[in-house]
């Protein structure tokens, strides 16, 4: 579970990933199987959220870092580089980038209804 | 404010407008003005949250629906359309696909810290 706010003090990663629909499950169980044996154990990890689009093509990994230090630190993690070229190979492209939160809508509905 | 978790009864968009930096602010601005007079009085909103990219070249919009009718029908609304239409306007291009969250780490920290 993660909250979006503007906040908070997080840096945070949209890492899109396009890829055949045949693949799309894969993907997202790498992804979430990366997150739970190397990425959440390196510093500055805060959470990561993996989507799958309804149309098949896209995996999102909606992740957040403590700072943009401790995001470039996992770049440099011989670990997390094994896992990031396997969830490369399995796609057609990877689009990372990273973002602040600039709006959280405050009239914004609680969800679970 | 949002949380994104896997137990939610939404939809979730992510929009990822690509666009020159110099235009990234006006961007952003825009797609708050269009959540705050149009979209969050729709019917099935729940939230959007809005990002920029720390490089200037991206803007995303983080956004739950309550159900993919929902998502549609803001599709058809002309309100709706208008915004879209001026954000499609000032950017180079723009990816929306539906997700579905399929994994939220339950280890993940709090934020705010």
């Amino acid at each position: 579970m993660a909250t979006i706010a503007t906040d908070q003090d997080v840096v945070t990663l949209v890492n899109v990933f396009t890829v055949s629909p045949e693949r799309q499950q894969r993907l997202a169980d790498l992804l979430v199987e990366a997150t739970m044996t190397v990425m959440n154990r390196l510093p500055g990890y805060v959470s990561a959220n993996i989507h799958r689009s309804l149309d098949g093509t896209r995996v999102v990994n909606y992740a957040q870092w403590r700072r943009v230090e401790d995001f470039e630190a996992m770049l440099r993690d011989s670990a997390a580089q094994e896992h990031m070229q396997s969830a490369s190979r399995l796609a057609i492209s990877v689009e990372p980038h990273l973002y602040e939160v600039v709006f959280a809508d405050p009239t914004s509905q609680a969800g679970g209804r």
